[in-house]
């Protein structure tokens, strides 16, 4: 069982596909277990990483919106905090180590009801003797400040004995680089362990108290004289803990760490009740009972198929865990809360792939995601004038202020040995078209004008500003956006990106519909005459003869390369290892979905004869080396009928993290490939789009699925989905009543009523 | 094999006890060899952590003298530089873990004659394949600059395949505090790697260039198509080679890396060669001949105890690898070059213990040692002069500058819960008049009045006048020292302390003395008959009727506590996990040795009588919480005929770093204890010690021992000592005739002559 056989197992779903299930205790998947089973609440996510120490773990605790800059030189990013969870057993006098011990029975299991993360094994001593043991914890989404721990360990042959050592650890850091100046350590009333520290860098300042105790639920254990013992050492505060167990009893030790942080809505000087060992069992049921809405949000499929069900509820876990409910002064990381990949940075990412399911089923929280744009607004404004542009141009990668923080260079050029250039932070310019897309279709969904009022519009507004004097005249007499990345980047310095450009006109038609509506933010007469001729005359690529868009004024004409070897490559970017982003830049080679976005995001605007093409034209060219790619192309499949390539491109997006490559999630979950999981169901097997505010349905079933059902929340109603065998059903659960449609068939529903349809 | 019985094994010697051998793979012991297995050439000290990582294995590589702080609230320290050690191989694609791999052969040995540290493990895969692997290292004596690795694979199954990742890695960083902002990382020739790296706080810069390949002694092994490959990643990069091994074939893979630091004596803008693959071998050959002169300096022992005789090898090899040869700016620590304990700060260490193996052996090098308080003589009149007081106060520890570096608070108060005071920093005043009694005795030895005349006298006369300005006249007419914590740390706020006062005396005579031989330096008349009166009233506290020394005014009458249990304790200073040093402070108990250590550097000065009564009385109530103190027991022990109860505090020393204690020297050797455990060899059994400039010998044997044998060097000659049965021989090996005394019995020698005594 403790072999290595070169082929790491994979997570697995539980028979009620409720949990994420790993079987077996395996170090080659210690990365992609600690962000796929992080803790998390929104506010904070610790790392699923064992209690024990293992070499190749990366501990880590980060907080919502808490960026720094640790040293001259760095990024800013999310410092990695002092942890709380670390904790070494002794049975026996013997260190437990699952390496050395090979587990005689293993399973551990995030439970996505209830975010509790449980790991069961039975373990042999050296010694010969056998003990039953349980680890378990959550961060609470009842009280985001409480994380709890509990341990629980039975001596399976007589009599035994327990040493715990755990403490705070102010010692981890982000990569080795530490955001920290050493913390204030005591210990309150020889018991209560507390943790203060500061990061110079950003201000944010953090305390821990952990409090931990022999719970009731202990039989014939008692703690040993002279214990609990106490140390502090550098930027580290320790307790130790020994206990004795008689014959048939059973240890339970709970841990609780009270959290006050100055990031996020919590007010850190408001005291918080400490709890007492025992009490984890009803903190769990608190924090299970504010999981509920989520369960409720949930889609439920009728298949077989157990890893697509566990895939759907994987994804809408962590997108509830890593999304903060702070009103805008924090957004939702690449990575959310999970790991240090891309250093927290906020990306078109949180608006274009989690926003969506956030609308539809959580508003308010969605809210807080634009609110975060809204509020960085001037920033933007600042950008665009310093780049001699108008309105407001908004950064590719941000963090805390809403500058750019895209690094200049990643990665090494193959050729010259040197690190290469990043254009994107420079060039790639379609994220401020993005931001105002996702403000017009938040507000289509949610009918949310407070919002457009409170700074929603202005967005929409300065963004269209921006494109006007973004454009230029070209000797066709129309306007061009020339010089820039879309979202397949690896082509860089393109003119008339068939995405930036529509995008761009989109933006533009916004800001003149809201000012039609007479929108008080308006810009002035003349400036609206700018922006009409804008619409009019900017360059929108047309289809080839053949039906095929060009991707960008170039693209089309460009060598081709076999990318199928790098298609099937163990690491994503293998390609990168051998070719140059200049090499790249020259071949019709896509890293991700670009004019099939496009076609996802706006399926009136093309025949499905232009889509059907461009999908058969482009995706045999793309890697899919972004995790943002193979939901969205499932999704354009499944609406042009393709339900097998979609289905196939749907198993792609769902392996993304929870496929067979070991190292896939070690910095972190793909938060956007999660949310694009959503939108290949809801958008693309379920057909759902808008049109003239109308909820429009055209569901349709992969084989492997009998059916399907998701909620939806459009309005203020909340609305039930069904798809099964060839037809579907739409029920409206709550509200007003409502227009909507199924297969072209439009109906009003009342509260109750529902319109059934068939293909 | 693979068990953890609790049972950590010792280090054992070889059967020559010219290695230090670790017999089984012991994650207990990782901290213990990575201390006591360092690497070291006196310019930089490479932790002996695997290649492989394992939790729980810390690495280090610090350079004497780089200190700087990382951040704000942090101490200046030697920091911890990018690792080029971790190496990760895969054998066959399993990756070799020798925790989850039992290895059915293992050894790891230290060579003390070369500095070649080499580990031999026989492993058998999960696939059931089995392999013969050696890995060696060393940090060459012979170029300072240059550490190599070699790595030897032999599938012993027919044909296997290794695929080795390494690189440099900048994320390692002191207790997760990092000096290093992030490097420049490159590739020359699709080859060498190369990270340069600099500390802002120091302005201390490192380059690191990685040599590596496959050498000529390999057989039937290839590199692989695509390989090597490499990458980048934050302050990292990292180098991948893949290897087939046809039947009965070998794998012979070399790495060198080259340093260039900004500190020490080594040019750093110098170019430097970069060996070739293939070249361990000779660059060793050339390493273990500048061992040479080292392993004539080391006493031989005629026993059958071998642990006797490797302590005393570790001893001098950890000495010369801890010991600088950069003329003074830098010194040793109390930990050496092998780990962060004491932030690698300088203590009175250097001058009392670790000197006078190196003034007897390697005079030019303990003139370095004293250099680096010369150069620092200004910080320390900077010091003495915002105390209030006269001449010069030394810190008691320093780095770079000479400033006071001692930390204000460390440790658990086991009542209050918060980090208890230090008062050695304010207090420990001894260091100055140690100082001065060091270069008294280095003068002694080597007759270096260059070195006296390029500062040595001016630190005599500077110290000398501090501790006229120290004392104060009491009521009895007698100048008093009050307010000082003497060599044991556990008696605070005492009142002539009867070392500090013999010392103060003792620099002050020796201050005079250099005045009567008409020193250029002295001090005016007016002075000098300050520095007189001082000499004459100076209270020297008088042994009591029944001959027990006071340590100070008030210790004989304090309480008295049993401290059996806290001497036997599995840690060093148990004792403060019960008592707070305040509750320490009241009690009679001793940390370390304070009136015996004077006995030990006055032998002359205290009659028989008193010098037992003195140790009888102490010696009970030594919780021997310091390394520095069994070892002067043992030395006055043996001096005083008490072999016995020398040998047992030989033992207790020599067990200080090699004793069954897993965690003894996790954050490093005890330095001091090495040199102590020279003392006690040569001063104590050897019973040398130099009187009227003559060196004087009393050698005894205790009944573990059937003789031993030293080499000293003594004012350009170079002595030999042996020790047989009931009686010794001196013989001049070269150098001037010279008198030297044997059991009292004076002898002139000329070259190659000898005196023979009995006892």
């Amino acid at each position: 069982m403790r072999r290595d056989d070169g082929r790491p197992p994979r997570l697995e779903p539980s028979a009620d596909a409720w949990s994420l299930v790993e079987t077996r205790f395996e170090p080659e998947l210690f990365g992609k277990c600690e962000s796929l089973m992080c803790s998390g609440n929104g506010y904070l996510g610790l790392r699923a990483a064992h209690e024990e120490d293992y070499a190749g773990q990366r501990r880590g605790l980060y907080f919502a919106g808490s960026f720094g800059r640790a040293m001259e030189g760095e990024s800013v990013e999310l410092p990695n905090c002092p942890d709380p969870a670390a904790m070494e057993a002794r049975l026996d006098g013997e260190r437990l180590d699952l390496l050395r011990l090979a587990p005689l029975e293993y399973r551990r299991a995030l439970d996505l009801r209830s975010g509790e993360l449980a790991r069961d094994a039975l373990v042999r001593t050296a010694a010969g003797r056998t003990w039953r043991l349980r680890h378990a914890r959550f961060a609470s989404l009842a009280d985001p400040r409480l994380i709890a721990f509990r341990f629980e360990a039975r001596p399976l042959d007589g009599r035994g004995s327990v040493e715990l050592r755990f403490g705070i650890d102010g010692r981890v850091a982000n990569a080795g680089v530490q955001h920290f100046a050493e913390g204030e350590q005591r210990v309150l009333g020889r018991s209560i362990l507390r943790y203060a520290a500061r990061a110079p860098g950003s201000g944010f300042e953090l305390e821990l108290s952990l409090v931990s105790g022999l719970a009731g639920a202990s039989e014939r254990a008692a703690e040993r004289p002279g214990h609990p013992r106490f140390e502090v050492d550098r930027r580290r505060i320790v307790r130790e803990d020994s206990f004795a167990i008689e014959r048939g009893g059973v240890l339970v030790f709970e841990r609780f760490v009270l959290v006050r942080a100055s990031s996020g809505a919590l007010d850190a000087t408001e005291p918080v009740a400490l709890p007492d060992p025992g009490d984890y069992g009803r903190l769990l049921a608190e924090s299970r009972n504010a999981w509920s809405d989520f369960r409720e949000s949930a889609p439920d499929l009728d298949t077989d198929a157990l890893d697509d069900q566990l895939a759907l509820r994987v994804a809408l876990y962590h997108l509830r865990a890593m999304t903060p409910d702070d009103g805008g002064s924090s957004s939702i990381g690449a990575k959310g809360l999970t790991g240090e990949g891309y250093r927290g940075h906020v990306f078109w990412d949180a608006e274009m792939f989690m926003l969506p399911f956030l609308q539809y089923g959580r508003p308010e929280l969605a809210r807080g995601i634009l609110e975060y744009r809204v509020r960085r607004l001037d920033a933007a404004r600042r950008r665009a004038a310093a780049r001699g542009y108008e309105g407001a141009m908004f950064p590719w990668e941000s963090a805390a202020t809403g500058d750019e923080e895209t690094p200049e260079r990643a990665g090494l050029d193959p050729h010259t040995g040197n690190l290469a250039p990043v254009w994107s932070g420079l060039k790639e310019h379609h994220v401020t078209a993005d931001l105002a897309w996702a403000v017009a279709k938040f507000r289509e969904a949610t009918d949310d004008d407070a919002f457009m009022d409170s700074g929603g519009a202005a967005l929409v507004f300065e963004a269209a500003r921006f494109w006007r004097s973004r454009a230029a005249e070209g000797p066709d007499g129309a306007l061009h956006i020339n010089d820039v990345v879309g979202p397949d980047e690896y082509s860089e310095h393109v003119d008339d990106n068939a995405y930036t450009n529509y995008l761009a006109k989109a933006c533009v038609d916004a800001a003149l519909e809201l000012a039609r509506a007479g929108h008080p933010a308006a810009p002035a007469e003349a400036e609206l005459e700018r922006l009409r001729d804008f619409s009019a005359r900017i360059h929108l690529p047309e289809p080839r003869g053949d039906g095929v868009l060009p991707q960008d004024a170039g693209f089309l004409s460009l060598p081709e390369l076999d990318v199928s070897a790098y298609r099937a490559a163990e690491r994503k970017q293998a390609i990168l290892r051998e070719h140059s982003r200049e090499d790249l830049n020259g071949l019709q080679v896509l890293k991700q979905a670009d004019a099939v976005m496009l076609l996802f995001l706006m399926p009136e605007r093309f025949t499905r004869e232009v889509a059907l093409a461009t999908y058969r034209y482009y995706e045999p060219r793309t890697v899919h080396d972004s995790s943002l790619s193979p939901a969205i192309h499932a999704a354009v499949a499944a609406r042009l009928g393709e339900t097998d390539e979609a289905y196939r491109r749907f198993i792609e997006a769902r392996e993304v993290d929870l496929g067979p490559r070991p190292h896939s999630s070690d910095d972190g979950v793909h938060a956007a490939g999660f949310g694009a999981l959503w939108m290949a169901l809801v958008m693309g097997f379920g057909g759902f789009r808008v049109a003239d505010g109308v909820p429009r349905f055209e569901p349709r079933l992969p084989t492997a699925w009998r059916g399907f059902a998701f909620p939806l929340r459009f309005r203020g109603r909340r609305l039930r989905v069904e798809a099964r065998g060839g037809g579907a059903r739409i029920e409206l659960l709550e509200g007003d009543p409502i227009e909507v449609e199924l297969y072209g068939r439009r109906a009003r529903l009342a509260r109750g009523e529902a319109i059934d349809g068939k293909r």
